[in-house]
């Protein structure tokens, strides 16, 4: 099977790329320095090569991510790195096996992770980022209550977020120091061995944690690819169909709205100004008076936001330099 | 089951509502003369309720979504109203009896209806949205075209989308009245029983088409809600469940970009504003000094545009008044 025989639109990931992606990431934290955020996929097997290259605990977002990664036998080390309250299915997941650390910020959280079975968790800390996380100065206490309650307490996660498009990679690195002087602080309070932090924008700058919680370097997207201090390719883009021209100057390829995250902007077509996006419809014209394409003819096109762009399809093709598709995965983890 | 038994986020119908609002476009746009959109909600049960309301037609906008709809026996009239190059999986769908009309609006995609066994068209005309569409006074030659390959031409269409979310509703009618103009200047070239076009922002401006091609009408979003003479009720929303609560005075809901289309700004929480949305988090502060919710509590959220929101849930929920969930409905005509 080759690029050209795939349905339109399509996701496809350069797999030499993805290749070297992995290898750049797992020789600068290697093995359990990365917890591989398996949000950015939802992609079982893609998880699989993320293993192979040395990272056995990972990092996920949903109850579903836990359950899909435990049944692929990814469950060495899940840790889902967010509050939830609904963990009834995460018992006979632990019971099964598979080591399961949830991320707890608040009394209710933490009674939760009792009730649904949960054995270990990380104490949630709020570095800066408005979202989740309880205060440093509570995390002892949380900590305490979570040791009352029987839960063994493995350490401290913080998510410098807010940081990871800054584009100056010196205000972003003084940034997150002072994010991690948080997680620190609360780190001496709480104990454990594991300080668990940071993603793709501080895969260099984030040296305080024990393990980074990266995703997005596996695959890549247009934000991150703006900023120049992280270096990886860019693997993943949507297979179009032009299907229609119009001579006043612009194109239309079959991806849009359902096919691309928009929360970042518009993906990118090489050489050409994108005009909207609607629901199966880019929009685009040529840049520098470059031909327009024909109809019928296949562009790739480069998601802004890889996380919700994966999360819209149902698979994605692996291909090699001569577009030959060498491997079909399903984007199994979708869903809650 | 009740909404309190659901995972979140879940995507909630509100029954009665929906009702209503297919009863008012029914009132308006009986019969023939509405040609529901699918790509609005991607769901076949849903779908056979407008049929109930007496709506035999439908439109859709892949082909994915033509082969569900026949599978669902609503195949009596189905519109392609999109230019598609890969016909192949229609001849199937031609031959087991369903009727499939497929927008054309350039010689390579009427060749790609005739390889795919296609029997009708319409003629796909630019009116102003700059998309798909042959120019209007090249669409006589294009019917000449379809019909010396054999192919039934049935009329023409025209999408006035750029229209749909003009807040004055003189000004939105004055530019249908020009787009429409365009539309029936190539009917007349073309011929045929059908003028197709026109959406849930044109539901009672455009009265030029023979029939109307709304799709949003019928569950609602936050960005048609904002259009004073689109009258349709809100019929759906995101249920979801706060996870964490800032008592610096922000909360946070766990549904982000992968359950909300983004294009149209963030979703809606009543009474708050809404911060930003990440992968699975909402987050949002209280309007005129209303106490925030506590952790586990669920709220409702209303996506600013229904059609990627949708896309992105495997199921709706139905609920009468009370919560209790009548019926649970796949969205099973996602994917391409």
């Amino acid at each position: 099977m080759n690029l050209c025989d795939l349905t339109t639109p399509a996701l496809v990931v350069d797999e030499a790329a993805m290749e070297r992606n992995l290898s750049t990431m797992s020789s600068h934290r290697p093995g359990a320095r990365l917890r591989p955020h398996v949000k950015a996929h939802k992609t079982t097997e893609l998880a699989r090569r993320q293993h192979t290259h040395g990272h056995r605990g990972f990092t996920v977002a949903t109850v579903r991510e836990v359950v899909g990664m435990a049944e692929a036998g990814l469950g060495d080390d899940l840790l889902l790195a967010n509050e939830v309250l609904d963990m009834r299915r995460l018992r006979a997941v632990v019971e099964d096996g598979a080591r399961v650390t949830v991320a707890v910020d608040s009394e209710p959280v933490v009674r939760a992770a009792v009730e649904g079975g949960v054995l270990e968790v990380l104490i949630d800390v709020n570095v800066g980022l408005p979202r989740c996380g309880v205060a440093p100065d509570g995390a002892g206490a949380l900590a305490d209550l979570c040791r009352s309650l029987g839960l063994d307490v493995r350490g401290v996660m913080g998510y410098e977020g807010h940081l990871m498009l800054l584009a100056d990679p010196s205000d972003r690195l003084r940034q997150t120091e002072q994010c991690m002087e948080l997680l620190l602080r609360a780190h001496a309070d709480v104990g454990g061995d594991v300080i668990s932090g940071g993603g793709t924008g501080t895969w260099i700058s984030n040296t305080w944690v024990t393990e980074l919680q990266a995703g997005s370097y596996v695959l890549m997207d247009s934000a991150y690819a703006a900023i120049p201090d992280v270096t990886f390719e860019q693997a993943l883009t949507v297979l179009t169909t032009i299907v229609s021209v119009n001579t006043a100057g612009w194109a239309v390829a079959d991806a849009g709205l359902k096919a691309f995250g928009m929360d970042h902007g518009n993906p990118t077509v090489p050489g050409a100004d994108v005009w909207f996006c609607s629901d199966e419809h880019t929009v685009f014209a040529m840049r520098d008076g470059a031909p327009l394409p024909a109809v019928g003819e296949r562009i790739q096109m480069v998601p802004a936001h890889v996380d919700p762009t994966c999360a819209l399809h149902e698979q994605m093709y692996l291909v090699d330099p001569h577009g030959v598709v060498r491997e079909t995965w399903p984007v199994d983890l979708r869903g809650w």
